[in-house]
């Protein structure tokens, strides 16, 4: 038996199908690879654990160069503040006092930023502040062009900054954005006003924080970011290799399945539906995943639990039984379905890493 | 502040938002309609708990005269067995030792029948009633035209029924099925082809088995259906409102979420995106949710952690900070992100109940 498949048997004995496994080679690989992107441009690496969920890997990102992280939640905040990580931007407005008090509880471990993009949530962030003892910083999230969250025009943004620096508690840092991969000059152009504006009012930037995996490829195009937050890269998955930003040996994490049923001959039916791989979809993908053994095979359609294969135009046709591996549309919230990773190196598995800020919603 | 203000903001205060909050007055009456349905019809209960993976849940559908439940994985059969539920079907093929050998464990505990639409299942199968010492029953699953799992012609029902019949440990129980809606007639015309041949051959079918929500207003025009599977009545959702099962009122889980940002006039942004809300559709629906503030708001599209607004149609928009009350597209995989649930009883708030099966992928 070759390696690959006595690690499929193995995977298959020991932890059951479906199993979501990662390459600790791999995302070593690919944690070296966005830092150096980051350092080539002079920015600072501030990766997004949504991806991983995990302290343990948030530490290895850490020890490779990053200057701290981006959490999502304060519930995921509270996490990695637990284990150990001292340096954290929440890029998301938190609101009211439940969120804010428990901010405050993190602040006095951390040192931790939070994202804005509106006077009613700025108002209650001083709230943070009183329950730590100290000052929150604070930058105001922009939008230039995604239509996501985030102020749409400078106006806004210099208003907010300006709110920002004149409450007590409170430390106005800088910006956040997430450019659109298409809109670099335009968002060149934003910045440079409300820098400018702010910079005419005493007040300045000490971070302007980029995001998104696909904009590592364009670090150093707007001039005077300060970091980047990216979160997808850690692990990879078809979506990024869609954006050509990965390639398929950089796709660190693969659900392994059974074939559980071959109902017509050209049908089949993995043991992962939507409760594993997820129905999530973009960058013109079709299907909801690369099966590595059967690449002609199609991901068609789901139950919950029931992966249905289209494999008409496959040659070479899984049995029932068959181990295969998949690598996931979107590798973010595949793990977020789980609470533990299998963890291998090349062939040998090496052990089983908790997500332990799965489920933290709030 | 009316009692439902007064609730919105505790739950906001007490839990945080994103909740997903349960009233167990619906629950019950969603429980004893289905119970109706299946009394009149003079079949068997046997709700399937991919819904809410409680035990605590699956004992209330029990004392209001379920039969037993039904469950997709074996770690599901665990959790359920643990808690004290001794009926269990399990509607999967089960295949690999580490699966049949723990399928083994909980049939020593529980009377377990399980589903399987292949030889090479039925034929790992024998492993768990060795494990247990006592014989497992098996149903056949067969295919009406959903294209699902099942063998699809009666031929090899037949067959799978008396290679099942003639292995050490198992027991031919019969079939089960999930006949689609518009196919009652095509069903019946298998379901008699594959009797009328067992019986020919000294086997018979204590159950017959049909499943789904929509399908419990089809029970009786299928003749010999013995029990019936249903899901996701339990809680109901959007799905099963554009199906014509559940009204509003029937809707017994709903997603509290904040409005967080309002990027501009036409749209906002709660705090819930796809990790909560998930993106389920069917049944022709537009949008990710329906909220019960803002009827014509629409749930337009997901980031992970936040749920955009088109808020164009809306006369009454809701400001930063309101929290609104979304009836999700598809209950089982909202449930199924969270590891509890709040659970309330009109505006009073009760307790939690634990997603004591979530996770259980094997």
């Amino acid at each position: 038996m070759s390696d690959i498949a006595s690690l499929k048997t193995r995977i298959q004995r020991e932890f059951g199908t479906p199993a979501v496994v990662i390459d600790l080679d791999v995302v070593e690989h690919n944690i070296k690879k966005a830092q150096a992107l980051c350092d080539a441009a002079g920015v600072g690496n501030r990766p997004h654990i949504k991806t991983h969920k995990s302290p343990l890997i948030a530490k290895m990102q850490m020890d490779h160069g990053a200057s701290g992280i981006t959490c999502q939640k304060v519930g995921e905040a509270e996490v990695m503040a637990e284990g150990g990580i001292d340096k954290i931007l929440i890029s998301y407005n938190i609101f009211g006092e439940e969120k804010t008090g428990r901010l405050g509880a993190v602040l006095k471990k951390a040192d931790i930023t939070v994202a804005a993009d509106n006077p009613t949530v700025v108002a209650g962030l001083p709230h943070a502040a009183e329950v730590a003892g100290r000052d929150l910083g604070v930058v105001v999230e922009i939008d230039t062009g995604r239509k996501r969250a985030g102020v749409e025009n400078p106006s806004e943004a210099i208003a907010l900054a300006k709110d920002i620096a004149s409450r007590k508690g409170l430390k106005f840092r800088g910006f956040m954005l997430y450019p659109p991969e298409d809109k670099m000059v335009e968002t060149q152009k934003f910045l440079d006003e409300v820098l400018t504006a702010i910079r005419a009012d005493g007040l300045d930037a000490e971070i302007i924080s980029t995001g998104g995996t696909p904009n590592l490829l364009n670090l150093g195009k707007i001039k005077g970011v300060t970091e980047h937050r990216a979160g997808t890269c850690v692990f990879n998955d078809r979506m990024m290799m869609a954006a050509g930003f990965a390639s398929l040996d950089e796709c660190a994490l693969r659900v392994y399945a059974t074939v559980v049923s071959r109902a017509g001959p050209e049908r089949g039916i993995l043991d992962s539906g939507s409760k594993t791989l997820t129905t999530d979809t973009g960058w013109g993908l079709e299907g909801y995943g690369y099966l590595i053994e059967h690449p002609e095979a199609k991901i068609a359609r789901f139950a919950e639990e029931h992966g249905f294969l289209d494999l008409a135009a496959c040659n070479d046709r899984p049995k029932v039984g068959d181990v295969v591996r998949v690598v996931p549309n979107h590798v973010c919230v595949v793990v977020n379905m789980v609470d533990r990773l299998v963890a291998v190196r090349g062939t040998e598995i090496v052990g089983e890493i908790p997500v332990a800020a799965r489920g933290r919603l709030t």
